[in-house]
């Protein structure tokens, strides 16, 4: 069929693989890369964590429909793992900085919350300086470009206007850039998180104690 | 300068009318109605909220500075605001339920989890079914795609393949159905706050509890 076509519509081999080429790019969602394993699963990561870029989105009403279905069961899921595994971080700063301290000599070796803040803030400013680089590196955008990357990632706004994995057939030829560029965002949003349950949940849980007690000692 | 450009090449008024119109639309980062007021608090809404559905995003240094630090402040302002009108939301239904409870002569009228969870499940629902015939109306959608935006939308993945208020100089001119759009996001947001706030942050809650008590329990 390729060749009746060549010969009928009289087009060379590197003419028909730039016209492969272009219908590949406007149909990414029928035959492109997006939906091998990798861009799969890149995809699921980015509706799991809410940031939804758009560069690849369902098409058909089946594919909608599951989209939706997967959001709603998975984001819950993924709220609690990513929760888990924040505090979990904040537990073993707090034991770090307590050894730290103690190394130090200070008399009073508790990791307080202010320390815990400052902990979370230094390390999530690392994972984006130096998530920040690797894009940079591959996606060949200005460091600043890069931040703002990954600042809008990490945020879970993901607009859509600098997304990785895109240029260069990074998702089926860079699977060690890939699995970098997952474990930036997967451990970023734990770093979060684990901010996000020092800042709003402590506030959240001091706002549930006094609605207790407002209710224990005036009941409805 | 206009009348010369016109002389100089010949342009009818009409063709003019056309060329602007596609410069507008091709620059709408720069002149077109995307940053006039309406449109601009459209953009502070979907960035607060984490949507980011990418349809207007800043294109320069200082527009991606601004914005960073904007997030930066803004989201978890926004996560304590929608979270605290979120229990409030779940404090009415409960006072609702035990209510309608003693109206029917139930023995016991206390509100239980459950009861709260499906009274947040029936809002969502109406939310959502409305949000959807008013998008489906306004947007020339079909009422499928509606619903898939509204899902998107309300759990702020926000791909931006379907955006509200772009079409028809809808943030110009509809400001009844600006209005309404924004109240869909901001209340539709609360609602899946107090979802939220009884699904995992009761999970957190007890998780931090145990904590709280095995540190007790076990000093280190
Ligand atoms: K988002
Ligand atoms: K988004």
């Amino acid at each position: 069929m390729k060749k009746d076509l060549l010969k009928k519509y009289n087009i060379s081999d590197d003419e028909f693989k730039f016209i492969e080429e272009t219908i590949m790019e406007a149909f990414p969602h029928h035959a492109g890369p997006q939906w091998k394993f990798a861009g799969a699963f890149y995809f699921a990561t980015v509706v799991m964590a809410m940031i939804g870029y758009g560069h690849s989105t369902p098409a058909t009403v089946a594919g909608k429909a599951f989209c939706m279905l997967y959001a709603i069961v998975g984001i819950p899921l993924g709220l609690v793992m990513f929760q888990s595994i924040g505090e979990r971080l904040n537990k073993v700063a707090s034991i770090l900085i307590k050894k730290l301290k103690t190394v130090l000599r200070f008399n009073n070796t508790d990791a307080t919350e202010v320390n815990l803040l400052l902990a979370t803030g230094v390390l999530s400013s690392l994972i984006i300086t130096v998530g920040a680089a690797m894009f940079s590196q591959y996606e060949q955008w200005n460091y600043f470009d890069s931040l703002y990357y990954c600042y809008i990632t990490l945020t879970t706004i993901g607009f859509g206007d600098f997304v990785a994995l895109q240029s260069g057939k990074a998702l089926q030829e860079k699977p060690g850039y890939v699995a970098m560029s997952l474990v930036f965002i997967l451990f970023g949003l734990a770093v979060v998180a684990a901010s996000m349950n020092l800042l709003v949940l402590r506030f959240m849980m001091l706002n549930m104690e006094d609605t207790k007690r407002d209710e224990e000692m005036f009941p409805a």
